[in-house]
């Protein structure tokens, strides 16, 4: 029996091409600025998002954390969403690195409405921290690979603006948005001041995220990667990959999105689970479990047994992801396991 | 006109008595543990509280970073109500100098529901942080001065214990509570491993809050206490006016609670503002303004002109706070003062 | 038998005319700016330092943490002597808190050279943290009570203003520098860019240190010590004893100078310790046993239970500290019932 | 005119058998535990160490920094030599991340006594940070790779053990340590609770270090690579080369470490440096100009014009380091080179 592993988008495997890639690429020691293929990555990714400057991360967890300390100073607030997944995911670095408070608003399936934003903003009062940046996540893991509306953002961005706040993008998937959107991926950058975007997700490098910014902004952060000890070596065997993740895997998100959408309708078909295509905007699915008799933790667990992977987000919901990894037969495949589990 | 100063009852002045206390007192050097006068206060708060010692510390805000520092590691994430005082008044110092996570909880009233609690405290995942703490407020001050009652504090107690989880109090005002409750503050302090209170509210003390709870914290709490730069010298000054506050000054309390009411019932009557008897559980009072044309900003500084000083909380929001130098006939005064304003 | 306590000048209990200046100071809360007499000291020691404004703080060691933190940002170095008071003493307040790699010279009996401090300063390189602070100490504890030339003191200022660093000075006993110097204590303050000096040192103030500066420094500092929790309400009866410390005080260092000087002599005759007149700048006295067969915490011990307090510096090392609670014939006594100790 | 790179053994680039190795080794998302070849490297690694558990991490930096991070707690101490790479070279993340205060030991070229370490360790005082670690480096980088003797280590183990203090190893080279010394890289690490060591210098990998320890050591780090943003997705790319790198190149540091002596010896030929063979243990060079009328700065930028890269370490000391992509006939050449400059 095949495992068919929805659990996320990181599972992918490298493609042929990146394998060949990886071990033909001219190679030099980035820390002293010498490898042209990282050279050439952090240039074609600046470009693609319409950015000036790139730097290569070896996660996005670092990309975001960086991105707040190169924004903020310790002891000032950001603003962030209360699902996000720098708030809940990422191990608090946030508050033990950047030393920065997390003021937290509930959006609306993960868009924050641009008038509580300006309402969390703190004025002048010797009680408060300053308010030092905004982040928004675009597509919304959390509220299953939703995307941001571009109205949202430019909302934001003008509350941003007026308030002199920088905005950060949680950009893990945002090829997948810019796909959903139908837009190219410039336009969700242009409203944001910085974005750490991942080519180790659908994108399928095997490692690496992307920081984009200003140049000063792109120095700065140059420099708490290697405080933080990101400075890698020989990266080009990593951004060799990442270069044909930019010009070559982006197609493949459509196929994904639509095995996404096979498998919402698949699930609903069962009966046994509360999903939408409506709310199905990209590669992620939050399906809901609509019968009795089952936590999402022990359904996670009796279908890892018949070889289907996937996360539960907590005690009712489950996420798939699906990815390049996993074909349309075998998402089918894995809802008719599904249904065997919760028949039996 | 004499001026009628409801914005805090931390502009209280020292009594008669703690001037002459406060001359009269033994001292020594409280780093080196010498000060008679520290040390009997710390085994009166301590006593008082129930809790086996008690820690001198020049504010409410220093105490209330010390528990935090004390019961956590950075890296953590402490759940507290998303109203709550240590998150949105005391400048970031959680994160920035202890280091961990805001988890916040929107409370009835800054009442948390205990199972609003559970859900947030953290499961094992290589994602998340781990929950270092719970904290409390009572009486609650963005709530109005709210009293939480001992039911919720002993559910929230049960889940912490559950847990494996440390409580703190942010008891700034429990001898307000207490009166409230009309109960010994013991009672309440007993659903919690601390807590911190201050003898420079209410209690009139010039200067000085108190941390309470089992000695090895008070031990761990005194270092803290060092590095944080609170190691006073001869705070035997301090400490004379904090014995005559606990002993002597938690009957004043009653009156402020009192005038808190006939302040209510005043505004109310004006028809100018939105205010609630049932809402008014001790010495403040939030008033929300329920006429046209005037923020509550632009009503404080009008206020300020005709000599009655308060805060405004928000756009729509005054906080009135009663103590021991506001009586009863410049509360009439102060209301009276206000209606000519609203009636302009 | 009197205790005589040579332990520390911190050890000296207010004079009556602060006890009465205390309890009679006007009063105000001084979080909302509104204590007279705080405001009063806050202008003082600024005029009196030559600077432009002045924070009160309740201990030197929050005075020199939000110093560094004023100055500094979070991953920056600092240079400071290897044996400076903010490095050994301050339980790592600097690193914990301020988040400052610390930078040590050793220094010539507390004095850094100059050309040694300048090869410390870091060029840009990934590697390396920025430099952001110079740090002083004048007089110098640990090299017993030292001062610090005024020569030094602008020759590291010249390497300050060379490379953009601020200076700060640790000035806890800056009045006893100034008095050694015959200067004014403008002329030690001048040479950097903050003081820190004690109230309740010699200056015989229960509680209280001072810090000073630019306005700008001095605004920052007032929300870093919001933050620390050094913030304090009626804050006035500290500042009525330090306005008397400033005033009246510093003439009593000259005595304390004159005793220590006597203190020295005594020690020499006995044939017990390795003291010298020309290290004894100011009111320590640092005195290495010379005898066979004691170190210096059992002979701390020893002088203690013979009501003879001070304190071992290391293994060989005593500390004395002269002060305005201890009289000449009690240095002599002092003196009598060690050579007791010693020859039995 | 060919490039001769004696800047680092960082600037190795990856063998042929590490392409092949790296393009088809079986791999797995690395955050879930899935990658094979990850988790064989990390089995490989602690068996060559003689430890428990390993882990790979994305640089060495990284790899120190979590261990000082995983042994000590925020506010510690402690204690490492002056010059010691951690200290100097990585961007003070120990005091801005780890927030622990560094206590520097001036040693012989590298080596601190352990009578030093002894008495920098802190008693019990207020005034005191906890010490709660000791860190070596073996071999040093700024004592031109220096091996420190195992009876030294020994020595500061037994201090270790007496204090109950950790013990940390920076070995980022410590394979050629162990070369240099004759004996299997287990009995340096022996002495010592945790070693980072790097994949990605001598032995040439393109990427990597790796981090030992005991189990639940490893464990704990495993949460900090998480929250530092090391937690890598399909990191078996890099380990594949790491695993060839420990299997297959620690020959290579032999013929490193002969290179290395021919270099001093042309060096020393020319009359122009101050080198010595006694001082060159490994594969690092520092060779001191013993000419008039050049700093090391200006000779370095001279040599690269010639095609010859080194680093300058301060105004007189050049950096060599020798590793596999120099041939003994390239240093020769390079020394030519540098002969041709400092004759005209």
């Amino acid at each position: 029996m095949k495992t068919i592993d929805l659990r996320s988008d990181t599972v992918t495997k490298p493609t042929p091409e990146m394998l060949v890639a990886m071990s033909s690429a001219p190679l030099g020691d980035d820390v002293y600025g010498d490898d042209p293929t990282v050279n050439e990555l952090e240039k074609l990714a600046a470009d693609k998002l319409g950015k000036e400057a790139a730097l290569l991360v070896p996660t996005g967890t670092m990309g975001n954390l960086i991105a707040v300390m190169a924004h903020t100073s310790p002891g000032q607030e950001i603003i962030l969403e209360a699902n996000s997944h720098i708030y809940l995911y990422e191990v608090a670095g946030i508050a033990r690195i950047a030393g920065v408070q997390a003021r937290t608003i509930h959006g609306n399936r993960g868009e924050m409405l641009a008038t509580d934003i300006e309402k969390s903003i703190r004025s002048d009062n010797i009680h408060f921290p300053e308010t030092g940046l905004i982040c928004l996540e675009n597509t919304h893991n959390m509220a299953g690979g939703r995307v941001i509306s571009l109205e949202n953002m430019q909302e934001v961005q003008t509350i941003g603006q007026k308030h002199g706040l920088p905005l950060h993008l949680d950009g893990a998937r945002i090829f997948n948005a810019a796909i959903s959107l139908n837009k190219d991926v410039r336009k969700i950058a242009e409203s944001v001041d910085s974005v750490m975007f991942c080519l180790s997700k659908g994108l399928s490098s095997p490692v690496g995220s992307m920081l984009v910014g200003s140049s000063g902004f792109i120095k700065k952060s140059r420099k708490l990667r290697k405080m933080l000890g990101g400075g890698m070596r020989q990266a080009g065997i990593i951004a060799a990959c990442g270069i044909i993740s930019l010009n070559e895997m982006t197609e493949q998100l459509k196929i994904d999105h639509r095995n996404a959408a096979v498998l919402v309708e698949s699930l609903y078909e069962t009966g046994h689970f509360d999903v939408s295509i409506d709310n199905t905007h990209t590669n992620i699915v939050n399906a809901r479990i609509a019968v009795e008799g089952w936590t999402a933790f022990e359904l996670v667990d009796a279908m890892e047994k018949k070889g289907v992977l996937t996360n539960a987000r907590n005690e009712e919901m489950i996420r798939f992801v699906t990815h390049k990894d996993v074909s349309m037969e075998e998402i089918e495949e894995a809802v008719i396991r599904i249904s065997q589990i919760l028949k039996s």
